[in-house]
Formats: structure tokens, C-alpha cells, sequence
């Protein structure tokens, strides 16, 4: 096995308050809207989102739940599907700060999804959203069963991860300049 | 030695000018060496250096030279073998500012590698070093004939990019709360 399993508990619990669509069709439908707009599905073709379908949930959650709570552990990422959600950090003084919002087609939380450290951020839904969910359990399965697909999922992975490295690290280059105080 | 160089084309222009180990396995023992010490390979058996050995270059650079340079198109990562590079990258007036030092072990340059972007930082032995190179074709070539190692190499670079962008943005939350100016 690539990814570790049973180091981290499932997180059916997490999850378990929010609505699941636990139909292949039904998430294979709602997966294949992100065709063309999500940067995790740039090189998919429609087969390849309905191959993934069958290793992820699709969930939905009302307005102003956290679906992601900052230190928590966390085996899955998500995707949302539609709607917008709210990132939000804890400050210094163990204030909530806004970091930035997001909404259909972005990403979240695939660092705890592939090395299990604590959750970085929490994310807030701000509007009725729904999102599919991919456990590290499964995209072990991925890999094991379907490497090809596995291997692209994981390409996209790191490309989005360099690109918010170097956005971060230039921000961060700037503060330590002093141009931004 | 034949299959060496057709798997391994001397891609990288930027590298004819270092010495370069032409003998497989010459490369593995020199690779192997980095067996639970190197990130990228901490969960490699012998076998899985061998085998990606048939896909990567070693090479020798003396002191002072430049082995990336901040702003170049490059489509390899490095992995330090021996020896020692600084990180530089370019502040404002253009001067060079230090930002690292790394070792042994230390994966280099796997952004551009995956994504194509520019080389973000530059790097500089500061002594005789020893160096893999991985290039993008063949981590493609690994993708599709040995998707298993694909997989875990993939893997291992997500889990880096993750623990730096953590590091990173842990930093960068600092400076923007005010803590560090």
C-alpha cells in the first residue's frame, strides 16, 4: 500500500450529520458538472470522473456548517460541487480570520487527506453547498486498483500544491522585504 | 548502459556540462546510499531505488556552481546524493538572498518538474556534490510502465509540498499578524 490506512479513524463521523447522495449515477452526474471547471479534473475525460464516482461520496450541507474544523484530524478531501465556502484560520488570539472564500470546483483539505497532520484551516459553508468526499482509505484504493487514474489524481495534487507554495512563499518573500508591513 | 540512455535522454542541456555516472548500477548503489535518509525514499525498498534508477541521471558538480537557476524553464527535480546546495532567490534589487541550506537526502526543484513554471529559487553547491536528477518525461514513463512506484513517488512529493506549504503559510500568518517584522 502507498497511503498508510488505519492510521487515521474513518470519517464516516465527521460526516455522518450531513445528507449523502449515496447513488453511483446520482455522484457520477454531480461530479461530471466540474468537467472543465475544476482544476482537479483538467485532464479528465467523462470515463475518468465516472471511474472516480465510484470511490467518492457526495454530500450536502446547509448554510454556515463547518465541514472542516481547524486541528481536527482529517483522512478525506473535498471537492465542492456547488455552492461557497468560507476558509478561516485561527489567529494569535484564537479570533477567526477570514482567509479567503471559495465555491464550485476548488479543492480542500487534500494535505490532512495524503499525510494526516491536523486540519490547517476550517471551512465554513456560506450558502447551501455540496461537495464529494475522497478518504486517503480510498484513494489508496485508487491506486491499487485503477493506478492510471490514480497517478493523475495525484499529478493534480502536486501541481496544485506548487502553485499555492509559490503564491505563499512570494507573499511571504514580500512581508520579510518589508513591502507589505 | 542501453536502456539507461534511452530511457534516459540527456534532457537537460543545462546539465551537459556535469560530470555524469553513465553506469545503472553505479546509480543504484549511489542512490541506494540514501535508503532511510532521504524523504522521498522512506518508504522505497531496494528493490523500488533500482528500479527508478533506471530513470534517473546522477551527476557531479564541483563547488560554486549553479545546478538550477532562479527563472529558468526546467522540467527535472534534483535529489541530493552528497554533498551541499544553497537556496537563493532574488530579492527586490535584484541581490541574491540566502535562503537555505540543504544536505543529503534533500528532494530539489520538484515544482517545476511537475508544472512546468519557472525555477522559483536558485542553486548553488558549496561543496562537491553528487545529485539524481529525475526529468518529467521520465516520471511520466515511470507513471505509465511502473505505476506502483509512479504512485509512491507521487505521494511522497505531495506529502513535501504539504508539510512546505504549511511551514510556509505558518510563517507567512506570523508576519501578517505582526508578530514577526
Amino acid at each position: 500500500m502507498v497511503l498508510q490506512d488505519q492510521k487515521f479513524p474513518a470519517s464516516a463521523d465527521v460526516l455522518g450529520r450531513f445528507e449523502r447522495i449515496a447513488d453511483n449515477g446520482a455522484i457520477a452526474d454531480e461530479l461530471g458538472t466540474l468537467l472543465g471547471r475544476a482544476p482537479l479534473f483538467s485532464d479528465f475525460t467523462r470515463e475518468d470522473v465516472k471511474s472516480l464516482s465510484e470511490y467518492m461520496g457526495v454530500y450536502r450541507a446547509d448554510v454556515g456548517e463547518t465541514i472542516i474544523r481547524e486541528g481536527d484530524v482529517g483522512d478525506f478531501m473535498l471537492l465542492i460541487v456547488r455552492g461557497e465556502v468560507d476558509i478561516l484560520k485561527q489567529g494569535v488570539h484564537r479570533e477567526q480570520q477570514h482567509m479567503t472564500t471559495v465555491g464550485a470546483g476548488t479543492t480542500i483539505g487534500e494535505m490532512s487527506m495524503i499525510d494526516g497532520e491536523p486540519r490547517f484551516a476550517s471551512c465554513r459553508t456560506t450558502q447551501a453547498t455540496t461537495f464529494g468526499v475522497l478518504t486517503r482509505d480510498n484513494m489508496a484504493k485508487i491506486i491499487l486498483e485503477q493506478p492510471q487514474l490514480g497517478a493523475k489524481i495525484l499529478v493534480k495534487l502536486v501541481t496544485m500544491l506548487s502553485a499555492r507554495l509559490r503564491q505563499t512563499s512570494a507573499k511571504l518573500m514580500r512581508y520579510m522585504e518589508g513591502i507589505i508591513s
